[in-house]
Order: C-alpha cells, then structure tokens, then sequence
C-alpha cells in the first residue's frame, strides 16, 4: 500500500495522527473534519495515497463514494440535517490543500452557514457545440 | 425506467430538449452546462430519475462516478485545466435547482473564475467525539 510519510491524511489512516472516526475498512476511512463548515462535516478518504479524486482507481473510488453516500444518508435522515453537498477538489487550483484523494460531506441546515458555493460564470458568446466536440474527442 | 414528465434534467436524458453532449451509454448522460461557471463546464446526470445521489442506487452512481472522473482527466490532460472540481448538492437546502441527481465537473484555470468554494465553519467548542460517536451509530 502506497504510503506519503509527509501526508497528513496517510497518518490519520494509519493512526500516527488520531481522529474522530465515523467509519473504516481495509480500503477507506471517514472522519470528522477538525475545522467544520458545518456541524457534522465529514471526510472520507482512501487508506492508500492517492494524490487526487482524478489518479484513484475507479474501485477503490467507488467505496469511497458508497461511504460517501452513506454518510450523507445517515446525516439526513437521522442527524437532522437539510441538506448535503458532495464536494472533491482536485489540485491546488480548484483549492486542493491536503494532496491524498478526500471526499467532503457538508451537512446544511440554513443556508446562511460555514459553506458557500457560488457558481457565476457570466461567460458570454461561448460555442457551446465546439467546446462539446473538443471534449468528446478526448474522452 | 423512471422518468418524471416535469423534470429538465429527464427530457434532455431522452432528446426531448437538446444539449451538447459529451457522454452517453444506457444509463448515463454527460452534457455541457448552458450556464457554465468556467469554460467546460459539464453536468454528468443518469438518464432514469432519482431526486438526489442520496438516493440513486450505488451500481449507478459508480457509472456516474466513473464518467465524471474520464471527463476531469480529459480536461486536465488534453484541454489545460489545472483543476478540477466534483460538485454534488443533495436537495434544497444545499442549493440543489434540478431534483435530478447530477454532478458538476467545473475545471479551473485561475482562481478568480466563476467558481467560488468557501468554508468557513467558525464553530468553536464543538465535541468532535461526541458528534463522531452520534454519526457513527446511524451507519
């Protein structure tokens, strides 16, 4: 199993760095975020190092997304929370800071809380049809 | 296959209104946002209806996990994003608008774009293991 012995997320699956626990198995690891958006924010990690939501194997990727879901299930249904966003940054332009594939689960109880999203592309004249193409072909 | 007559994300599923697509197998469906935050900006939606990734079924989503992924690789390898963010927001309260589960693909490529991502919990005094343990019990 690939280990980064400077990854702060490599120590808290391997337990050198404790933490609040909300699941664990051979593959993935969930836990609560030391500095919450919202109450209840979580993390779901893989146990192994991956550098991105974009390097992880589709497998592992998918246990990952199950904890994921899981969470978010549970956070609704029986914790009282409104709502649930799903969020992944991948590398340090789309705001990565740890560089080991995690999963944010924010609950969302009011809107105005620790989490804002805010998408305001205001890009005019795009050609939507080329940009399609261009991306297809590479896919 | 479950289809609601009402819902946007349902017709553009089976061609009733157009889009420019990207992906497309039985059950998935990949498209360019008409409102993109960044240039590229996708939306990967399975083509039968579920109200959230809450509630669609894992097989499924991992499909739409997988499509999602392919794309950001796509635009980070061949298009010079250098970013990638995975936005998934469950109902209302999370600021879901299509009650059709969906994933954003927003590549990035400088930090003032059409994407703002913010936390900021400012929670202070929290008990993390007592909040872990009460999560950790409803899994």
């Amino acid at each position: 199993m690939k280990f980064d012995e400077n990854c702060i997320f490599c120590k808290i699956a391997n337990k050198t760095i404790s933490s609040n626990v909300l699941y664990e198995d051979d593959d993935v690891m969930a836990f609560l975020d030391t500095n919450p958006a919202t109450y209840g924010h979580a993390l779901v990690i893989t146990k192994e190092h991956y550098d991105s939501f974009l390097s992880c194997p589709k497998e592992v990727m998918h246990k990952v997304m199950d904890v994921a879901q899981r969470i978010g299930q549970a956070l609704i249904k029986e914790l009282g929370a409104k709502g649930i966003n799903i969020i992944i940054n991948c590398y340090e332009a789309a705001g990565q800071v740890v560089k080991h594939f995690h999963v944010h689960v924010v609950p969302r109880y009011v809107a105005a809380d620790g989490l804002t999203i805010e998408m305001k592309g205001n890009l005019k004249d795009l050609n939507l049809p080329a940009i399609a193409k261009s991306i297809k072909e590479k896919l």
